[in-house]
């Protein structure tokens, strides 16, 4: 059998990057754990990255790994359909009581800043979503020894990855909380499920796979380990973590949803994302309520921030994964501990299975 | 840990019910390899199931078990529609050259002649979809010693068998092929991913649980006993075995298409089920041209009959799971062995990789 091992894993558990709750207490808590710990950056700006870095480091001598969202040419949508798209908000506006605006915000891209700094920081490794780095950039982050890993939610993207010479891929199943990484499939996301495709990739490319998606406690570590992945990544299992930026009200639903909650949607970023259900994913279901990705993010933040002030759990994206009743409110060590010793009980008890049925 | 086992599993690994390109021979030879076997009944006269059972019974002396889809009251549609609903299906039948017919057909339930059946065969076991027998029935199933093993998509609906009294939960995750058994969500079928539904069922259930979804090879059956799973039930593994009933156009379908390219559709049978992607499943995706279950069901069976006769996949239920890429064309003995085979290297693998990142 290949062996497909990432030298710097000191354990099978990867801290997804999860842009919102993630802090860099976060990302160093899960490193000095043993996790291998992402920082979510796509919303940062440089100096933020910067900043937010900077303290990571004070707090882990750990290395960890940066993500971004690939660049998107923002689609080429009329002023006209954004200025609709804004007023379909504006009841919600006026229920959190914050103005409503004369012209929506246009999305600026601060991508190329945003990568500049990752070449300068040299992170032990970079994951991104939506795409791939063009060549060039892929060749300025290989000189810098920097581990670069693409999402893929189909056999086909975890091909271009590896085609790309990206060096690992990660996996990503339907069940996964959060922003679908697909960038090959553009009428909708493939929405395959981690046990159906994590073999399937793996079968196709011969990189390390990551797996993710609906993995919350180490019985879904052993299971992707068992189905052939190098490592797990997790990021719903630390939502409830005592370092974990996630608003009271985001807490509140995590707490009290239930499993069948959860839809893939589009009203808050114009790209699909993996949440649970609330009255915006319900009331904006129809794609003319909408500007696509990444308008659609733009124009939906004044009213996110605000909700998140406010507790209002109607108005936030709740991302999450589908096994999200299973995170626990703990420390991100004791989490990763924990989620690892789960691992190890569940690989002996299906061992003890195998045996003796 | 609780001990969840099945006394009758002689391997965890269980042959799912399919109803269509399921056989006698299929089941026979399933079980003679010491998988645990299931007899698709949902869609046989009394008669043709005692039949099939006497022809697996000249196969084999293993146990098996017996599957039928509870009754489910035909919604109470009027004639107008149904008769749109057929003649919608108009054109097909002109390009199958199969005669149009003056009104439509109505679906007739023989649920309470086959449970007879079972009653009377006494399998070693009894599974079930669609809902839960009435207390009568569990009851009967009972005295007789059948073992009652009943599908679930949610916790809701597991939680909802163990208290009626069935004596195994098989937690049917979103990437498994062919009807999903939702009986408590009436809007639509919960799409769960199996690694993220199984072990919430675990949790919420003290009755052993079987897994079903997306495991179509040994590494599947590893990670959902990982999960937890008593045993690993399997459908889309068997398509292509030498016993299986699939005809070829379908058998083409399975060698030839993508893992994205399946959908959950209810253009068949008017209840949700998850094949490849063809025509029919794009042509008719508007709800208002079809009749709700079981009436859609008797509406397109002419349509499926002759395409199957005349090898035209566009028009047939092509019934797959999201791993259906990973099925091959081996004997059953030869897959249920392989499998195995697989499961125990996939543990091996995960407890190497557990212990030496």
């Amino acid at each position: 059998m290949q062996q497909r091992t990432i030298a710097f894993l000191e354990s099978p558990i990867v801290l997804a990057p999860i842009a919102g709750p993630g802090t860099p207490e976060l990302t160093a808590a899960a490193a000095n754990a043993g996790a291998f710990a992402f920082l979510a950056c796509a919303y940062s700006h440089p100096a933020k990255m910067r900043r937010d870095i900077a303290r990571v480091r004070e707090l882990t001598d750990k290395p960890f790994g940066l993500n971004l969202f690939i660049e998107q040419k923002p689609a080429d949508v009329g002023l006209e359909l954004l200025v609709l798209a804004d007023q379909h908000l504006d009841g919600y506006r006026d229920e959190l009581s914050i103005p409503h605006r004369e012209s929506p915000p246009l999305p600026r891209s601060e991508y190329h800043e945003q990568m500049r700094v990752v070449l300068d920081i040299r992170p032990r490794a970079f994951s991104f979503t939506f795409g791939i780095p063009d060549a060039e950039t892929v060749k300025e982050l290989k000189q810098r020894g920097i581990f670069t890993l693409g999402t893929a939610t189909s056999v086909e993207e975890a091909v271009a990855l590896q085609e790309a010479g990206i060096d690992a891929v990660c996996a990503q199943g339907a069940e996964a909380g959060g922003h679908r990484g697909s960038f090959l499939h553009s009428e909708s996301s493939p929405l395959i499920g981690t046990l159906a495709l994590v073999p399937q990739v793996i079968d196709a490319v011969s990189v390390p796979v990551i797996a993710s998606g609906g993995i919350t406690d180490g019985r879904g570590v052993a299971a992707v380990l068992a189905l052939g992945a190098t490592a797990a990544q997790l990021g719903t299992a630390f939502l409830l973590a005592t370092e974990a930026g996630t608003n009271a009200a985001y807490r509140r639903a995590l707490a009290t949803a239930a499993s069948t909650e959860t839809v893939v949607t589009q009203v808050f970023s114009g790209k699909a994302a993996r949440g649970i259900a609330n009255r915006m994913t319900r009331e904006l279901a129809d794609p003319d309520a909408r500007a696509p990705y990444p308008h659609q993010n733009v124009l939906t933040r004044d009213i996110r921030d605000a909700a998140a002030a406010q507790g209002r759990s109607d108005f936030l994206s709740l991302w999450a994964g589908q096994a999200f009743p299973l995170a626990r409110a703990e420390p991100a060590g004791a989490i990763v501990r924990r989620v690892l010793a789960e691992a190890r009980s569940a690989i002996e008890a299906a061992s003890l299975r195998l045996s003796s049925p």
